[in-house]
């Protein structure tokens, strides 16, 4: 896993934030982020991340710590820490990419909660901006991951679910992947 | 505004959803939408996107109606619903694009909360998957419009703001939008 590219979550507050973090993490997951690193006390996200990734396959790492700072600064490899002060994505994004997932440098992707202390900005290679305004920490991860991967994370492969979506024009259909995979082959795919 | 882009939440649990629908309109807001429409039962997260307007600018409309579906009914223009188990964005979003804002025609976005009924399936001119995967309608209205603007949306500048925050390496720098005025003038910009 040497060129993974693993989300941490800093900062949580059990009951207020379990959504969000919730999101944090399964934004990664969807989005082509292989890990995802949420505070100890975040343990009813971790266990809801978990149970999608079972469900609708990985490969997808939850992880729990308490040193966020720690292993911010230990990171071997880039961080980018996404804020609405840093600089804007449309300017790093490219900067970010050649320093990680294009020469196989694991890349630490840095999500706030509500207060990030300064070591963070510090300890960043990239302060990175989707947009200069207020909005979500979700949607930020979700435009600087879709911008890093350049749209490849939309055509993954899970391993391991024991269902999967079928893309459909009107209505909800879902399968077992035993039976997507005869589909497409029967499609000629 | 015949060529407006609005986002309509659909479905809103007060208290519970209090921050995800804040989020939505945040996001909305941020990612060049023009207006957010709510439920009706959600008056604190209109007041939020409403505050944020005021100090980091617009213009940005934030709406209530209890009329979601025959809102969406009656839309004149193009109506495409996010949900994960519709067509894959990266395959329908150039024909999204050419059917709202390249033509100048309205479009609606529509983002669920937790139960969406039927009619929206059917009365949306596309059902868009962001992934075919769970995670989180804020990432995927995120990428959903950074790719129907194509990035043009990171460029916009905002009106009537009474503070901007300047693009940083480290730390924060928030500044009066008229000094920001100043400072770009002396940048030879």
């Amino acid at each position: 896993m040497n060129d993974e590219v693993v989300v941490l979550r800093y900062g949580h507050r059990p009951g207020r934030d379990d959504r969000m973090t919730t999101h944090v993490g399964l934004t990664a997951r969807a989005l082509g982020a292989d890990r995802v690193i949420l505070p100890d006390n975040a343990g009813q996200s971790a266990e809801t991340i978990r149970d999608i990734t079972d469900r609708f396959g990985g490969p997808f790492a939850v992880e729990q710590r308490d040193d966020q700072r720690a292993f911010t600064r230990n990171w071997e490899g880039t961080v980018a820490h996404l804020t609405m002060y840093g600089e804007r994505v449309q300017d790093v994004e490219a900067d970010v990419r050649a320093d990680s997932v294009d020469e196989g440098t694991p890349l630490l992707v840095v999500v706030g909660g509500e207060k990030v202390p300064f070591d963070f900005y510090e300890e960043a290679d990239y302060n990175v901006g989707v947009t200069n305004q207020p909005h979500s920490e979700v949607a930020g991860l979700a435009v600087f991951l879709d911008r890093l991967f350049e749209g490849a994370e939309l055509e993954r492969e899970w391993e391991d679910a024991d269902r999967r979506v079928i893309p459909q024009e009107t209505g909800k259909r879902v399968v077992d992947p035993d039976e997507a995979e005869a589909e497409r082959a029967g499609d000629g795919e």
